[in-house]
């Protein structure tokens, strides 16, 4: 069989078993991933001694030691997935859920059923648990996955799919329903790509090349975001207090994430105040400060930030700093430079916060707040499958109701149209 | 300018627009959509000239007489949009409603605004009348469209394009909001589908060859569906009466369009009796059947069903007729020919009529009524942009809401992420 027909095979099973899993009652679910809990944790030793074939090979291939911590199946690790498997398990099953029903004048009643998707398949790197996390929140949703992973990450992941599918088979599920694509090359994921008879939804994950990779080649609808440049923006009226927590808190908490700040916004009438006051903070924890003419005349150690810097996803402890005229000064900064993930305003003006709510295009608006509580788990998706910067279906931080869909049902007594 | 860089602009200024329309007052939008009706009246005589250069063009070209009958702008199609515009004017304004706001244990309280979707643009063939009822659902949910109608209706749209704008200026609104690509070939499409920078949605409506075109094309995400291949099942338990008066009505009432039936199965207990009552009716009406042997041999005026027939959209007065052994008969039969637009079983058996509730994938799936009853009207969506048959989005007909995202909204106190 050619990779193409090995795709597709794997696809045409999963659209296959996708039929099965649509009416599926939500213990048989939740039974499977019980049983995925147990075998991660009977059956560590197998994974363990597999995924140590991958930090092998890893190291050989001179990996970062960052990358094989990624790849590493450790206790810790093994146990969040079986803590992850649990928690999705106890999530509320989405899929059947009819709302909206209605009597329409023609007599017929009418209203949406919550619905699975269908295939879903995901495009990852490295992290072998995502293995695991994907295809549990799939299958809570009644969807088929298609798991394509790394390379590097290989026999790791296939190993876990073999112990998903065992478990699968005992809850009398097709095994059809977790599939790892075996083929690490790039060709697999163009295969995949293609198949949109099969696969309702792409969802990539890793870093921008890739991500940018699967958006171009996909004939396949894809749920994505590129970067997160998150903005805050110090109003006039903040407490600065406040302000100051809430910078140094979205900035240096996790700066290696999609959800930390990446440029503060500070209007140009506190400035003289907060800056200089955030500023030591900063220095405090080390982060490198890239400022415009304004801000850098306020603060001396500030490096002059480049055009480039704008819009910038530094992830690392270095930020951007710009004073702005005025609130629709920082609106328009975010405009031409954000990234539509998440944006928030320090402000004690009522109206402010609302305009800055309403009119700044992103998937998560926030007054007062640190940008790093963007998070499906924060927000109370119960988990979350990823974060979408495009519109269409889902925008923010994805959980298992973005899983599914909604499809209209008709209870009729026989009416025709007239 | 290139074709390339003449369509970028537009987009861009309609991008730009889309940033004003996102926050405009309900009062305003409508306001404009009551001058565009009012316009529509008092320039009737311009806009049918215009009108008139493409039937003249058309009559030329050799066109069918149902081309230049979708073409013309009569009396009557202009007073259908200006009620069109009066009943999108009426619709509540789905932009700004806020949602599922929960306090979270960190103190932050996290809901949904919706928010339009931003840019749109509509591919589309023949009939003018689409440039102004896209356009106005499009300005109701708050979104710039950009509409690519066919050359045959270029004056037309064109006309109706300028219209509109006068209206949007009066109004205080930014013209740029609703545009009409005036290049038609099919560069201009895919100068179009490649802006995805600019551009949230696409949506193609048309013959199944400018849709595919479309799909296979766009790197914007496309919302749309290729045909309507809808099924009867008259289940063992129906009502006979019922069954042939929806089966009559799904075929004849208006054969033409997507929520027509196409084929009808039959459960094999009642074919002896069913299919003898319900030909007759066919016959009536001078419905063309083509039959499996088994209802060949019940129907002797039937042809013999070719394996083409199955999942064929007739649009006209023939019908594909099988037998099957049972639900799951008729189930398997729709997964492997239904086109997932609207599927309906006639049925007075309760667990039969919920299970094909459940497990048929389509858009819409019925209980004892017609399937013309799939409409945005009928289900009481008030206004139609057109029908999804795939998931992501919207699935099935869709409306004002469909044309709308929602994103995350956090109101803090100061609240920062340990």
């Amino acid at each position: 069989m050619s990779l193409q027909e090995t795709i597709e095979t794997m696809a045409v099973n999963a659209k296959k078993a996708a039929r099965g899993l649509m009416s599926l009652s939500t213990n048989a679910k939740n039974g499977a991933l019980a049983r995925m809990a147990d075998a991660l944790k009977e059956k560590k030793e197998f994974i363990q001694t597999e995924n140590e074939k991958d930090l092998t090979a890893g190291r050989e291939k001179g990996l970062s030691s960052a990358m094989l911590d990624r790849l590493h199946l450790s206790d810790k690790v093994i146990n969040s997935m079986v803590t992850g498997l649990h928690e999705v398990a106890a999530l509320p099953d989405p899929v059947g859920e009819v709302t909206e029903m209605a009597k329409r004048p023609s007599g017929i009643t009418v209203g949406r059923m919550r619905i699975p998707l269908g295939v879903v398949g995901m495009i990852y790197e490295s992290r072998p648990n995502v293995t695991v996390d994907a295809a549990a929140l799939c299958l809570k949703a009644g969807n088929a996955v298609l798991l394509r992973g790394g390379s590097e990450a290989i026999h790791s992941n296939l190993a876990l799919a073999k112990l998903f599918q065992e478990c699968l088979v005992k809850q009398n599920i097709d095994p059809a329903a977790v599939q790892v694509v075996a083929v690490t090359d790039r060709e697999a994921v163009n295969a995949l790509l293609s198949l949109e008879d099969y696969i309702d939804l792409i969802i990539p994950r890793g870093g921008e090349g890739l991500i940018r990779f699967v958006a171009q080649n996909s004939r396949i609808p894809v749920l994505k975001h590129y970067k997160g440049v998150c903005h805050v923006f110090v109003d006039k009226s903040a407490d600065l207090e406040m302000a100051t927590r809430i910078a140094v808190n979205a900035k240096v908490q996790r700066p290696g994430v999609c959800n930390s700040m990446e440029c503060l916004l500070v209007h140009k009438d506190i400035a003289d105040t907060f800056l200089p006051k955030v500023g030591a903070e900063f220095g405090r924890a080390g982060v490198e400060l890239r400022g415009c003419p304004v801000s850098k005349s306020i603060l001396p150690d500030a490096v002059a930030a480049q055009e480039s810097d704008w819009g910038m996803e530094f992830l690392d402890l270095i930020l951007a700093v710009k004073v702005v005229p005025d609130i629709k000064g920082a609106m328009d900064h975010i405009a031409e430079y954000g990234s539509q993930h998440t944006e928030s305003i320090v402000t004690s003006d009522y109206s402010n916060a609302q305009r800055f709510l309403r009119e700044v295009d992103a998937s998560t608006v926030m007054i007062n707040a640190s940008t790093r509580f963007s998070d499906g788990g924060e927000f109370g998706l119960g988990a979350e499958i990823g974060i979408s910067t495009t519109k269409l279906h889902a925008y923010g931080p994805m959980g298992l109701k973005e899983l599914t869909t909604r499809k209209f049902i008709v209870y009729g007594e026989g009416e025709i149209r007239s």
